[in-house]
């Protein structure tokens, strides 16, 4: 017995529940979880099952592929751990607890490399036996130090994620094309306020009595990507930037590490720049 | 075209969504949204299903019945006013925050009358043109004033809810069972804890962080009925009990106008002292 | 005995506490609460004290003035009831919040009257015996219309606060002029995200997963005066813009009765366009 | 220049601010932040002022002591880090946290060792070159492995604080007043609700829709000791009490942090079983 993760991202139309449980029937498939949204509005359906049964997975996806229009996406996925590179800076609380969890087990996924444009974490990352690829970006232009960057990612195959965990340079439309839609970024900030640099010293500025921060994926446009989570945490007139900064670290890491759980258990739709989240 | 929300509480067996959706798509109906649970452990199947189409309700039910095994509960339900009654006693808040969303139209519901054993709130209530019925207890025993709550209950036909707006009696078995999960009560504390007469001193007294509130249906047991919604706030040693009694006001009347709709909007199932909200 | 709220706003320097506390010992005066803030940055102190004792308030305000640095701001306040004006248009839930707690005694205020630009809820707010102003905008520019809304003000005096309960139309200068400070106003949205119209259809269309609301002072720039408090529910893809809107309202109106009640206790000080809360 | 925090905890009387503030003043010491809380009710007074200037801590408190009751309990703390004991037994979310806030410079305090009764956490523990002590409880009675704890513990001189980071055995009456509010525990629930074992089975068999967790000074009766803080979660019918755990792990973690924080910053203050925190 095999438990299979049917994801289906279609235009809508009438019976589409109907053609797909039919199927998982005929296939003698039990449904454990099932998940559908219809946008009217954009006439699209998406829809997420957990089926268990003694079916071929590449079988099930090829007469799913039959039975639904062409215009579909249609994944059958074998829960497994997928590959992650983590790419950070110098600070320790984002990376840390994905650190942790992944060691504790709480991830589906492998850690395969940590790639910072500084040294700092290296000491944190080799305790657990990941490798640290430190590839400053001193004295070289955005574009030379991003290409030893892609140079250096390109030696791993099959990588699912990529997951920025404060990297503080800014990425350019050429690597982001490259991992369209598989980089997750957290940004320290309640977006969409507070885009672009320093989102505490702006809030402390604004007055603002709530600071957040919001996991996205990336695109071409700094920090206005599809949100995958966001959350907040209450604040008063006695935190300075700093204070903020510093509490804010919590909700980064909460953030970021239950973006990651939810791409790394295929529960994340991505069109017109939103997400779809079951 | 009409709208309707289909309930189904089944025991669970493989095929159900497939022999549901296919009834739906044979009599041309739309699905709206759709939503499912399976209790695996108590091998328990619940679904709820808005559809639209050119279908008589009655006519849909009864295929469904055919559909379904025999101990199924099915329930096609057409949007339209339930009629709810609320007691309370002298709290203004719970209740003022229920007629204001009466009267904005947020409400699937008709206010057919509220039933006090104090005469406090008679000035807000006839405002909004609702019959106010004072029923006191003084000089009466429990039984003896439930029996006249009862009598002046009975005049009201097809009641769908009976909600409990901070009334401060105890209901006994008797009039629970004529009303069996038709009555949602608002408990001042975060259920399970401080069960009782006075939450906020108990809580008070223990020296809590967090206090909160606890929408439920009503049982035999005292605050021990299927939770429908909770909800909670922060507080510190600065807090009185009086403090949190005023604090805890806010969070009361938001709970159980959330609870209230959910019931209103038929997303509630009731199975071992449980709830499946959708 | 009396008891008053003693505020000042001074320039920081060395022994505030100590001058402020032994002024009050001279006078016999119990601290009942305390509340002091330092803004190391801009040189800033702020202090609400609760004191009782037997001493006439303008005696206490006079000795504090004599005491303290020229530049400071000192009121010396008796808790009694302040007039309040509220200005709404159509919907009903956040003005509907305010009159529940009027009724109930909740809040420390009398709402001398209600003005607004449609009659939608003359019929609501008539009931509990307030005066109802419509004052329609239809046919006149903006000034001319708030040339009559000024002329309907001036009847009132004494005017603590003016409470901007959902009026959907923007000030000019000149009356915010006249209302310095004094006017509170509830944006549907968790600023500084979605400045201006409809913040939830901005809101929707960003794939946000949180939406909030502010409470804030109005000043010239729109949107953009101090904050006086915030909060944020948690949404998902299945909302539409107008399922943000309805559950918009429930924030609305607990972040705009919060911080009316933040006023109305005199916990609010104002400088450099933020505020600091006790 | 030296910065100290005064902790006051006294029983009230008229002044106390007064004669406090002025001996800062004349000892010439700048008040950084203040915070003050009377309990009316039990006739006490607690004070945590954070002050620099140029004078000896041992001076000040003399002072102090001079100029208060004699029943007053006074505490002139230098800031500096704090040693600490993790005790924990398998679960890796909340002492791996704690491991990381402290490799990260986040915390005041040094990790002076790890006791465990297992051996699952060594291979973690030790990465970060802190010693990790297994005392294993199997053919021990309660008192006999007790007794190996304590001694182990002996070793260490100026131990500030023990973190019972998820360690799941009943510490004895003996072992609690040698620490006596020292051991923070991190219990998993919203108490009061769920005392003693597994209470996240406890809380799935009510049918809670909130689940939480609570920091708390451990006395003599389990669960019972004095809350340092609380937070929460939502969740819904969908979780199984295996759910209810894992999705625990993220707030016992943070729930634990934030307390050992405020212990560590010297934010606590306990009486009547219960917490003043600054």
């Amino acid at each position: 017995m095999s438990i299979y993760r049917v994801l289906i991202d279609a235009n809508d139309q009438k019976g589409l529940v109907h053609k797909v449980s039919s199927l998982f029937y005929s296939h003698d498939l039990n449904i454990l979880t099932n998940s559908e949204f219809v946008d009217k509005d954009n006439n699209k359906f998406f829809m997420r099952s957990v089926v268990d049964g003694d079916v071929d997975a590449q079988e099930l996806q090829k007469s799913l592929q039959e039975l639904l229009p062409t215009t579909s996406k249609i994944d059958v996925v074998s829960p497994k751990k997928k590959n992650i590179i983590i790419m950070a800076t110098k600070e320790m609380h984002a990376i840390g607890d994905i650190l942790i969890r992944h060691e504790a087990g709480e991830l589906e996924a492998n850690i395969i490399a940590v790639i910072s444009n500084y040294d700092e974490l290296e000491s944190l990352v080799t305790k657990f036996d990941i490798p640290y690829i430190t590839i400053s970006h001193e004295g070289l232009d955005r574009t030379a130090h991003e290409n030893l960057v892609i140079e250096a990612l390109s030696v791993y195959k099959d990588v699912d994620y990529i997951v920025l965990a404060k990297y503080m340079r800014i990425l350019t439309p050429r690597f982001i094309e490259i991992y369209n839609n598989k980089i997750i970024n957290i940004h320290h900030s309640f977006l969409p306020a507070f885009i672009g640099a320093n989102p505490y010293k702006q809030a402390h500025k604004r007055g603002v009595k709530i600071i957040g921060a919001t996991a996205h994926f990336v695109n071409n446009n700094l920090d206005e990507g599809p949100i995958i989570a966001q959350e907040v945490i209450h604040i008063d007139h006695a935190y300075s930037w700093r204070d903020m900064q510093r509490s804010g670290k919590d909700v980064e890491k909460v953030v970021l590490s239950r973006a990651l759980k939810l791409a790394l258990e295929d529960r994340i739709f991505v069109y017109a720049n939103k997400t779809v989240i079951f």
